[in-house]
């Protein structure tokens, strides 16, 4: 990762894991989403605010490899960054590590400005879109 | 169970299980709200109208009693009754049976009708209150 | 889709859906993962049995495209057919569509087979590895 | 609470949210038990070790009650204490605040130690019972 990452912290508990006693697989998509909420935050943007103008980011394909598996009780980090960046849209390069360093999984992550009224694609707001820039 | 009773089927699958091999405890609660929410679509109550016009079916209180565990594979049956009716209020007695009959789980839930538009109480719209009435 | 398909309906409800009142991005691979496991069980496949053996499918890498949006109530199809197979990995194909016959979500899931002892790659076991060629 | 007092921050994120634009009702129970873990964690008392010897701790009542709602963005902090400790048992109170420090859910959710290989009930492991005194 080569542009400014941003850093995110999650701890494995119990509704995390499944029956094969690993985390289940489509909750790293949530941490990414919660790392990707996070990274926006520092950048002071606040999602909740552009949902009040029916605005919401909205993911329009991932692309995901799993490395490795997680425990109950083990401590990731989810490190991400902006990777490509488009009038209406934006790539994220996201990889979540184990406590010891070790790649769990990592995912390309494209996401979408998407007017929710009209349901459908809309420009990424001028003041975001510079922010986003400052960062990629 | 004395009133009419709706039944409602839940295969469980790994994202319903956890580390321990079992169900995680806080899953019951969506099936008894997937089941009320097919209890309703019997007597022909859709929430999804209701909730364009702000209003929504919401839980105040739950007293939930776990008597045995359910595993993956295991195919449950949700049985649900209303057992008390208010003007703004209707409580619900679920049990969750497992496919050998045993009962793993059962919960009084409260639910109040609330305007989210004004994030407070209403009464339940009269055609619903009808409606539970004949199956109270 | 070629190969013989297996279909298998999740209807949504609130737990499924988000702020955005869309049905959570990551949501949809858990009934990706649902289908899999209805498709294992049609060809007479069971998950428990092989978690006991301390085998189980693991996923290891997904391409998800996101067409449109699922709501509140909303019945889907989860279509799913394997379009590779391996000595030690099998992919399937999956699409899933809402009550219109649009197309909400598709993904590309790539499966392999574990031993959770070891923590590593095995080989799919025979009686399986069979099956999976008879609807490849 | 008059028992010394676990706190416990939870971001509320897309992911915890339903079509009401609320938190959904089941997610508070997970907070509960994230928060129960991190109490028994800051006892040095990690519960992936007891796993390890076949004994969790397994939840057998709850008593909620659902007094405001939650929303995306929100940072609530659950409060936990010990109430009640019997051999094989104890019971939390735990109550969960958002960041204006308005009331949102409070819950008594009664414990059990369960020998998982058994399926059954057992005692509380000593050395855990005495830390539990600690603080009862």
């Amino acid at each position: 990762m080569a542009n400014p990452i941003s850093q995110y912290p999650v701890r494995i508990y119990y509704e995390d894991t499944d029956a094969g006693a690993l985390v289940y697989h489509a909750n790293y998509i949530k941490y990414m989403e919660r790392a990707r909420t996070e990274f926006l935050r520092e950048l002071k943007i606040e999602q909740s605010t552009f949902l009040t103008q029916n605005i919401a980011f909205v993911v329009t394909s991932m692309n995901i490899n799993y490395k490795a598996s997680a425990r109950l009780d083990d401590l990731l980090n989810v490190k991400s960054s902006i990777t490509k960046l488009k009038r209406a849209s934006v790539e994220f390069l996201q990889e979540i590590y184990n406590q010891n360093g070790q790649l769990i999984c990592s995912g390309a992550v494209m996401i979408a400005s998407v007017n929710l009224a009209k349901n459908r694609p809309c420009a990424i707001p001028k003041e975001i879109l510079g922010v986003f820039q400052s960062v990629c």
